[in-house]
């Protein structure tokens, strides 16, 4: 339950819906060698787990963040973030859940 | 990032909340053992994704569906599942994100 379609080319990235209700998403996304894509600053909060690969994230205060497979984050509403790498030998495989904006 | 409370005895689940907002929730869910687990019968879906160890999904038409690290599951809302089986040999970690009742 983790193929689906590859990136065509190097520093791209492919995205499939898995599912949707309630204004929740949850996304497949799989990397191939991206190295400082764009930025990302959205109104609702973001999870996103790493499934097989290798990646950092960078967010606006200059940090980096690397995760390896079964690693998460949680991104809340408004953290300003990027991908800043992916290991250029292997694809990475991302989970994204989509929260919807509002409290719990 | 995927540390946390481990489950104290066998046949047991430990659970761990990580981000909820707008009705939707993400948990970390730690698995020892576990032998024929409780049913569940949600009105909302559920998205679960195995991260460490191994584990076997029943569902109520008497089909089980295994899980290795890396593999997700779509429960739409309604589908009676139930954990049939954990590695007694390790932890299995598991992160479940439940989605909002209701349309997309």
């Amino acid at each position: 339950m983790r193929d689906g379609p590859s990136p065509a080319t190097e520093g791209t990235e492919t995205f499939v819906e898995l599912a949707r209700t309630g204004g929740a998403r949850v996304e497949r996304i799989a990397s191939r060698a991206v190295s400082g894509g764009a930025w990302y600053e959205q109104g609702w909060a973001e999870f996103v787990l790493l499934v097989a690969g290798g990646a950092r994230l960078a967010f606006a205060d200059g940090t980096e963040h690397a995760l390896s497979p079964g690693d998460w984050v949680h991104l809340p509403a408004g953290c300003r973030h990027r991908v800043a790498w992916t290991d250029p030998t292997a694809e990475t495989i991302w989970l994204a859940f989509h929260l919807p904006a509002g409290p719990g």
